[in-house]
């Protein structure tokens, strides 16, 4: 048996054990992570240390994910507190009923089970990772980049003690102790012990993770997100809606990438989303129609309304109204996350109803479509996927359910 | 382009179609298709007819299921209006909150999209099928056993007729038009319009089909159904319980496959149970411990305590309480449906809370799990799968769901 088969095995053994456990013990577990990691601070920041010294050649952006300071350390001390105070999504009941029988019939929610993270070099997502999957009372499988391997190997230990300290088994959170690549193909084929993949990363390595495996994944991939500005559009709201959906932070999946401005709008609102965005230094590819109208205006290509720039760039389509608006959100969004900025409830509706994406917004950036600003607490990421989840991914996303029928001797006819 | 590739493509601008109908013309076009088939009374039983003929020289089991008589027909007519008569899951607003922040935020219940089901030769499931689909709000492309073809086509031209006339595109229902086995890989290959697949028939059919393709699959595997009778439990009960759920129907996935019987249960009780199965012309396979208190008794194999016979057998073995029950079904049960059956409150929690299956049942036949007894109306199966859907999957199963945030301006701060 291989070593991943062997802890894979561990984790579904675990994940058996977890399900009986009481709420209390999975929160209490939770909480002394929090406290085993303040307890062993020096040793994260330390063993961080050399995992930056090795990585020094990379570029910034990629040691800015990798590196814990002192705030991102606090960052994940306070995850792990808020999820363990979190409500506890397991043995919720989904639905109930009595059935004309005398069938009592419920919809109980359960853990998944087992569940693999494999995520970038990124040791705040370690402590994230595992507070949700036990939240939801499953075992997890962490696989951060290699990169991170001296940081997570830290921050696991901690967590592991704590959970035995907890009265839970050490094995519902383990990671894969190697930088080996062959290992993440090894767990790609333990089917019989892991029900869920969560991949994250770029979207060749998801894809390359989902046609690699008889495990379902759970995908994340674009935000290709746009904002319909309709001609009612408030100037003020407007600009502000626009300018926090991009430039809030430019690098993540829910920041806007796509402007759709109605025609109708008044040429005096325009210049003034165009005066805040370039304000922001983003540089902006406009349809013809935009160039044409707006000084400076850099022609966008066909490719531009398909990219998810991440980054300080912006394209821009006039439309004729509400209708194309909703086409070309149809043939080139991503399904992440898309909204409207009206004064008009018809207009709003008639947006809701017919985008077709895992976050429909009114009036809101784009930057609030997430687990915090919808009250699910600590998340995973945000799914693209149309089954089992659906955007943020939170503790109740990691349950499934199970059917529980009491009757009195009740038999078929 | 294909003609699977096109009909595929045509299913998916009929989703986007739907989506933005009303629940009232769905259920009219539930209704006006049990209409039209009233209609076409005698073309479907004339073309069934012909598929019959065909198939003279297939086994009785297949005939059976193959054949469209009055009381068939009569049924798909039936479920067709009671479908349209199901509360209906679109919309339905799964939770909503206002954050503090003043956002208003809902997780809103919308179509998945468009459905392939692939089964068996047996009519009734093409309208059945069309009608959970439908119900949901999804375009459902249909692929019947080829020599159920001819009665199908006849079935699929009266519900797009029917969907027509109620205003709903007619390419919601669709069938593949051919007994070409080459259509269904095509079929796999149509990801970027199909959603979701819904295999039903043989395990390994289920498999090619899930390995065999990107789109997701929801499978519908073994039912190794247990029970589990206590020591306590009541003896008429029991005989009663364990009759119906191993006899009622011994060809279907929720049938009794394997019963663990309490040592310490009296052996008074063990017998009835034993003469009862007997008179049900049961074939028993028993354990040792069995085997030495009940005459005439076949010793199992431990391929016994895999097998789901659909068939006139039973297996059985004698446990020496209900952890060594909850062990046999964590290792030989597929998670389909598992009872217990007992007077004490705390042996069926414990029993609940501990077996991880898709229906857990307390006092009930096993029978009994499903869409109609649990009160989801019409379902196209029971999902063996653990995401998304388990256990039985009806209109609700059939939805996903989208955020809709609705702010007045709302930034990330």
């Amino acid at each position: 048996m291989s070593e991943i088969m062997e802890l894979a095995r561990r984790a579904k053994a675990a994940a058996a054990r977890l399900r009986s456990l009481p709420a209390s013990c999975r929160a209490d577990a939770l909480n002394r992570m929090a406290g085993k990691l303040l307890e062993v601070r020096e040793a994260v920041l330390s063993a961080n240390q050399q995992d930056m010294a090795d990585a020094a050649g990379l570029s910034a952006a990629f040691r800015k994910r990798l590196l814990v300071d002192d705030k991102v350390f606090e960052y994940m001390i306070r995850r792990l507190r808020e999820a363990a105070a979190l409500p506890d999504p397991v043995g919720h009941i989904i639905e109930e009923r009595r059935m004309p029988s005398g069938l009592l019939v419920k919809r109980v929610a359960v853990p998944i089970g087992v569940i693999a993270m494999i995520y970038e070099a990124r040791p705040n997502v370690t402590t994230d990772a595992a507070a949700v999957a036990l939240k939801s009372g499953n075992a997890v499988i962490l696989k951060g980049g290699s990169e991170s391997l001296r940081t997570n190997l830290v921050l696991a230990e901690a967590m592991r003690s704590a959970a035995r300290e907890a009265g839970l088994p050490e094995d519902a959170v383990q990671i894969i102790p190697t930088a080996d690549r062959a290992a993440v193909s090894e767990l790609l084929k333990q089917d019989p012990f892991i029900d869920l993949i969560i991949p994250r990363g770029g979207k060749s390595l998801i894809k390359a993770i989902a046609e690699g495996t008889r495990i379902p994944v759970l995908k994340h991939y674009d935000g290709i997100c746009h904002l319909y500005i309709a001609a009612d559009a408030p100037e003020e709201k407007a600009v502000q809606l626009v300018v926090n959906s991009k430039c809030q932070n430019v690098a993540v999946c829910n920041a806007l990438e796509t402007l759709l401005i109605d025609r109708a709008l008044p040429d005096a609102v325009l210049q003034k989303i165009i005066a805040g965005l370039r304000e922001n230094s983003i540089e902006i590819r406009g349809c013809s129609d935009l160039c044409s109208r707006v000084e400076g205006c850099i022609a966008a290509t066909a490719e531009d309304w398909d990219t998810e720039y991440l980054g300080n760039i912006l394209s821009i389509r006039m439309v004729a109204g509400i209708d194309e608006a909703m086409d070309h959100i149809a043939e080139h969004g991503s399904g992440h996350t898309d909204g409207i900025v009206t004064q008009s409830d018809e207009l709003a509706l008639k947006f809701i109803e017919n985008v077709d994406s895992a976050s429909v917004l009114v009036n809101a950036s784009t930057r609030l479509s997430g687990g915090g600003d919808y009250g699910l607490g600590a998340v995973v990421g945000i799914s693209t996927d149309r089954l089992h989840a659906r955007g943020p991914v939170g503790p109740a996303e990691l349950c499934t359910y199970k059917w529980v029928a009491i009757g009195d001797g009740h038999l078929r006819s």
